[in-house]
């Protein structure tokens, strides 16, 4: 099986990965669960991601590295413990559910919600922005990259705008994190949500949100810090302000050895990788007749993510004949992505999103180049 | 090392857990991303952690087991999802902070709580729950076992008599899932929530909750759940309701694993164990001058957890003793539990915890009992 489905999960991980999980799976103790020899392991071997985390995302603070389950608790985390009543917030059309869905409940709770409109190009209307701030505006959040064309927004002009009006900026790095060289300082984020089992390569349940020095946020989950236990709520010391509950050791120290393979690795080489496969396979789809591309802006730069559809068929037939002749897994539907797709005009038929990764191959990239211009041919015929 | 500190973590977990973990690890896909045979195989090993853990726990519904990071996000995900400004609660004093906490925010919200007092020899003084109930009280949320004492509780005369009231019981099983035969139904409990870690000897990382199919919770967490991607909110059906975000899928296998191993090993037989190790310690320390236990309540079940003080010392100094010249590693300080240390009078110093698995050994048991006589002799010398 060729797997191209990089933006829903990284695969494969680096060996590394495994060996930490295994070797933290297999020491007895807990971050700050005790103070005996083996709880102090464990809380180093947090701490330590966190130091990796940090020094791969550009904060300044690893202990404002707050480790969640995945990227939709901390973009949760950041747009709950930001917002209230009679606030505003500003997004984009291509937002995933997981800001989407936050922002309509927290709707049902008074904050209202702007959107900078995506056009049927897949374009980011950034000059719509200025019109949608308001007085009470209180922050931006945006993907760095959509999960569905895989186009970088122009993150640092958002921030910068927003910063003029007072406003924080969320950043949802799940799609770059990793294969992107991302700074948050350079950038101007003011808490960066990252999910950890995608380009950085950890494992499924890890994630988490950098919250820069001079942010506060209200916590969304209270319980057990292990230490200052008899406050009546949680420490204001990060990171246990936004950490309640015994934390995934296991899963961290996978991101932590993941997050170092990437510094020796380099993320601009990855992204290197990437860009090129990217590259390779659009060259290739764009010479089929009847297959449609979405979201190739022009003077854009693209993470190595590719939505497309083959005449007028359905998505998830295509996905489906992908994987049954061809032994190709790529994702077909909405991709939790549905303002974007109706922007594409693509939520009646959805669309097949290719998406690749460090251990894809150019082999591997032109046989998924191959089925598609096959399946293209015969739907023409 | 002696790890004698389960109730925090179990130190060694039954091999089939590392192989599960290890398998997800290396098996692309994930889990309602997508319909590749990689990420159905990732479905369907989350589907059999589901079966594993309802048949573990006594519950009907497979689907209405909701995987979290933690029992903390559990325990959260209920009181958040049931309580609105107005209600009232009812808890113990001998409540985690993962349920102090919550109550506490949910009290700056406009929610009442009220708690069943722990008398100064650690019982519950269930013959005040009747005056406790209010006109609006929503639900009375109870630990299945202290984490202090080890003391059991009496939870199916506590649901009883919040169904009598309209109420419903949440019951904190932390200490107990995996360690005393349970069955959500025949206790009476609406919503139980669980830690995957401890006693069930799963990878740290996860935990979850059963919801009883007539209960119906607001989310904590919104994002995309894979499935009905254009809806504004999470869908009405469970487990996707309640689980936003990429599942760690690793842990749930693992978890998976540690459940099923139970099933075959007998959780009668893990309780037969442990409570023969609770005993033996038990009366070893009583045996010695200087000694104080805390909460053994007559005619009272217990898990393997037993709290205590050499006379008036420092229990983090006493802990750091028995690490430092014993290599035992127990928990000293509030145990994240204020209010049952203020019950039992031990605020300032705190209680030495000692805390027993599947694993522990009667040779590791006689170590501590020697090693605490020594520490009461030296300190009344």
């Amino acid at each position: 099986m060729i797997y191209l489905n990089c933006a829903a999960t990284s695969a494969q991980k680096p060996p590394c990965v495994r060996e930490a999980v295994l070797q933290a799976l297999e020491s007895p103790g807990s971050s700050s669960r005790g103070a005996s020899e083996q709880d102090l392991n464990a809380a180093r071997t947090v701490f330590d991601a966190r130091l990796a985390v940090a020094d791969c995302l550009g904060a300044t603070h690893p202990e404002r590295v707050v480790f969640c389950a995945n990227a939709t608790q901390a973009l949760n985390t950041a747009l709950f413990g930001l917002l209230a009543p009679g606030d505003h917030a500003i997004a984009t059309d291509y937002e995933h559910n997981s800001v989407l869905r936050p922002l309509n409940a927290l709707a049902a709770q008074g904050v209202m919600t702007s959107y900078i409109p995506v056009d049927r190009l897949g374009r980011l209307e950034l000059e719509r922005l200025e019109s949608l701030f308001q007085p009470h505006t209180r922050l931006v959040v945006i993907s760095h990259a959509s999960n569905l064309t895989g186009v970088v927004l122009p993150v640092r002009e958002v921030a910068q705008a927003a910063h003029e009006h007072g406003a924080f900026v969320v950043l949802d790095a799940a799609q770059t994190a990793g294969v992107l060289p991302l700074n948050m300082v350079e950038l101007g984020v003011d808490v960066l949500c990252f999910t950890g089992h995608k380009a950085l390569m950890g494992p499924q349940g890890t994630g988490g949100l950098i919250v820069a020095p001079e942010v506060s946020l209200c916590p969304l989950l209270y319980g057990g810090t292990g230490v200052q236990s008899a406050l009546p709520s949680q420490p204001d010391t990060y990171p246990e302000h936004l950490e309640a509950g015994t934390l995934n050791t296991p899963g961290i120290a996978g991101l932590g050895a993941a997050a170092r393979w990437l510094a020796t690795t380099g993320v601009e080489e990855v992204a290197r990788h990437e860009r090129a496969l990217r590259s390779r396979f659009v060259a290739g789809v764009s010479a089929c007749a009847g297959v449609t591309i979405y979201g190739e802006v022009p003077r854009c730069e693209h993470v190595a993510t590719v939505a497309l559809n083959i005449g007028g068929r359905d998505s998830a037939q295509v996905a489906d004949e992908l994987a049954q002749r061809f032994g190709i897994a790529v994702r077909a539907g909405l991709h939790c992505a549905p303002r974007a797709h109706a922007a594409l005009g693509t939520t009646g038929q959805g669309a097949v999103r290719f998406s690749f990764g460090w251990f894809t191959t150019e082999a591997e990239v032109d046989c998924a180049v191959d089925a598609v211009c096959t399946l293209a041919h015969e739907a023409g015929a």
